[in-house]
């Protein structure tokens, strides 16, 4: 590599990682603004994201940016610094093509939009929030078609969040999960299987957040690198420095908020285990959606849900609860299927997905025009019929339950899917190579699976594309094989099928 | 005005607009810094804050922006016009002539600083933390320089915090205070006056904080646009659509804590006072450091030391502290004189101003280098000793307890003594335009007094030059006379002298 252009490659990293930490700036404004901030904030805050959007944008497409990037690829580069190289050149691609003021739109209206969806659940009406998805929806089209206007606008959008595996293995997933999952709920509701319900009481919130503290302290998570906090939708956010988690809780489901505080954990400890010195930079960034929701998911199905942990950890939960719960009846209590239920973050581990494909034919129906916004709830409540047999009584507990479109999110719900599947197949790699790992998870050890982890998925940041450090960790392509075999393998034995 | 101005106006507008969004989410994000990060946050909140100053930067000195600004000069405004062009060509020829990476390194290096700071604070031990101030000392002289090569550093750094009152104006005031109060501080050391000292227990943290809600909510503070938190050193930050507070208590005086909230409760009403549809623009902006400070110490000292707030608010302290104290008991409480005490902000209103001289002379020998930073604590306590009489045990309770120095707000101090002046100054016309105001303090009641400071300052935003919102305000040019007034006589009085 000549000086000229290590020169241009140091250059592009230097504006990258500027443009990286406007991006996670504005990632601080929207925790704050989900947590903290008091509701009479919004208009200002809106201002102050849109501009912070605006002025990564300007970065990441200005004409410098491009002729340092044109010049980086045209140098001798190592493969490190290649696969940097074609994560920016990802990233301007998609920049470059939508206009700054698109950007700086979509960015407020969907802070615009927050406090309207919480207006609209928390007053059960849909109607309230429609406009707000209308608007979203054409600033979502429009920049699709800036980016590729020959693509299918799902598709176009859906790379923003997994930007290595095509939609159709997103395609060909949820139709395996279907195709699998269905009899197999038909099964489970068929059994006649009494499982422990041991949490019939009330439990405060107070509780409720000792046991959520107890639970990160429990798992690892270090309290000089990030906090827990409440809020309406859980969520983790932040960098290899600071990633923060939230949580809710319902008084009568302290199963619920374990499962959740424990997913949150996995995200945040793959964010912490994204290399620092490499902040700023694709090395030091995560994945995307699918291999992030892989870690959220192994540790709250495969971690968070088995025996073998729940043995011991069950002991925490009667501390902070006042319960006093046997291993197994927590286990069973957190592996009910409840088709009945009307809540995404609260299903289990198969109905999960039937709430997931939902949406995702919701979202295209949308975004190709073929369902109007006003006919979302009755659409919503067909398909929980159809899928689940099941019809919400409010819009609240339908569809305004998810965050996701007030944050404009078209387009992510699949990666739930992708990476519930995923952690499946990380998984079953982590036990093939951690001799006593069920021994370890049931003596509260986490140590070899980080390690794990760490070695396999976070240390690499962006490193590799999705497919090939799936293939590098598991020795196999990406695929739903692993899940579908677990979930028949457990839900079978669990319910006596 | 033509239409080609008028658009260089609009674009002007809009520009300086997304910088000040940019910087107000720097704010976000240092409230964030001093109220919830866990400390290993530092690295990567540093190159977020700098990003962000140099992207404000980038925008304030751009060849677009320099040539918007010209044609809005050279065209037809109006007085309001005028007044924001010319608020804009002050920051504008401040921010062009300091190139971005020092604009940058300062904003990095503060960062870096606060925990150093923190950590000097809670290990006492200046050498800890004077490399920091020997690095921030450094930027600064490079800063002013890049300004202003011909003018003298302390000048130029403090026309960053009160940029229409000169340097020599402080000065007089600092020379009036010093020859004013301390004879009447020597008064004070001599009578035999004995003040009610009531408050002799233990007061638990958390029966402070809801004394300290309870407090905000009896001036009137809005819940929709503000919160309460805890923080090492209390402050006030945001925008009119959401200003918040901080504060912090200690176990065995409840009455600096008492006055603590309602100095911070002075700032957030003077933000909130800000015009809503002006946010963004100059004229939704405040009028500096003089004027902010008079806004918070017109409430903690005019209004919150006061017989007549206190003879009815003493209820709400009975109340939340479980004590059985009188409105008197209360009012010789909150205004006793404590030479002997060592911390700034529990300074009382006479003493208050011998330790803002203190700093002053500091800063100034620090910057023209007359003072090495080694000689900090030695300097220091000379000046303690002389002014005050007490010699600080531990550089914690001496030169380390406040954080401006970690801020690089070398020569921010001054304005603390004339916002204290201009405070007595406006609270003089406020009682001379306000019918009854001392009965209306005694009921509680501050509607009259809030729309007298809103229309008097807040709304104007940055509209006036400081004098000239004085002028208008009080018929009068900025000056300390009220407030030695205002001071011999409360204490002459109190003291029996």
């Amino acid at each position: 590599m000549t000086a000229a252009t290590l020169d241009a490659y140091d250059s592009l990293l230097d504006r990258y990682e500027r443009a990286t930490y406007i991006g996670d700036a504005a990632g601080v404004l929207s925790w704050d603004q989900e947590v903290m901030m008091p509701e009479g904030g919004t208009p200002a805050r809106s201002k102050q994201t849109a501009a912070l959007s605006g002025a990564r944008h300007d970065i990441l497409t200005s004409d410098a940016f491009e002729a340092d990037l044109e010049a980086a690829e045209a140098s001798d580069l190592d493969d490190e610094q290649a696969a940097v190289v074609r994560e920016i050149r990802r990233e301007f691609d998609r920049a470059a093509k939508v206009p700054k003021e698109l950007v700086e739109r979509i960015s407020e209206e969907t802070s615009n939009a927050l406090p309207v969806w919480e207006e609209a659940k928390a007053e059960d009406d849909w109607a309230t929030f429609a406009p707000q998805v209308e608007t979203l929806l054409e600033l979502k089209r429009e920049y699709a078609t800036h980016i590729d206007p020959d693509a299918d606008t799902y598709e176009v959008l859906f790379a923003d969040y997994e930007p290595w595996l095509d939609l159709s293995t997103a395609e060909t997933v949820l139709e395996q999960l279907r195709d699998a999952l269905i009899p197999l709920i038909d099964d489970v509701n068929a059994s006649d299987a009494d499982l422990a319900t041991p949490f019939d009481g009330e439990y405060p919130d107070d509780d409720q957040f000792a046991l959520a503290e107890s639970t990160l302290d429990y798992l690892g998570y270090p309290d000089d690198h990030g906090r827990l906090d409440t809020a309406p939708h859980p969520f983790s956010s932040g960098t290899q420095f600071d990633a923060r988690v939230t949580t809710r809780f319902d008084t009568d489901d302290p199963v619920g908020a374990i499962g959740s505080i424990v997913h949150e954990f996995g995200h945040a400890t793959y964010t912490l285990g994204l290399p620092q010195d490499e902040y700023g930079t694709p090395l030091g960034q995560n994945r995307g959606l699918t291999v992030h929701e892989s870690q959220s998911r192994l540790w709250e199905n495969h971690v968070g849900r088995s025996e073998p942990f729940l043995s011991s950890y069950v002991d925490a939960v009667n501390d902070d609860l006042g319960t006093t719960v046997s291993g197994r009846e927590l286990y069973e209590a957190a592996n009910q299927v409840y088709p009945e239920n009307l809540i995404r973050v609260e299903a289990d581990e198969l109905t999960y997905h039937m709430h997931i494909i939902l949406r995702f034919e919701i979202e295209r129906d949308l975004l190709s025009g073929d369902l109007d916004v006003a006919d979302v709830p009755e659409a919503w409540n067909a398909k929980m019929e159809e899928y689940l047999g099941v019809t919400p009584a409010t819009d609240a507990e339908g569809c305004l339950q998810d965050i996701h479109w007030a944050h404009g999110s078209f387009g992510y719900f699949p990666t739930y899917s992708l990476g519930s599947v995923l952690a499946a197949q990380l998984f079953e790699a982590a036990e093939s190579d951690i001799d006593g790992l069920d021994a370890q998870l049931a003596a509260g050890e986490f140590d070899a699976l980080h390690e794990w982890l760490t070695d396999e998925i976070h240390q690499h940041g962006a490193r590799y594309t999705t497919n090939d450090l799936v293939r590098k960790a598991t020795g196999e392509a990406f695929s739903a094989d692993a899940f579908i075999d677990y979930a028949t393998e457990k839900f079978t034995a669990l319910y006596g099928l």
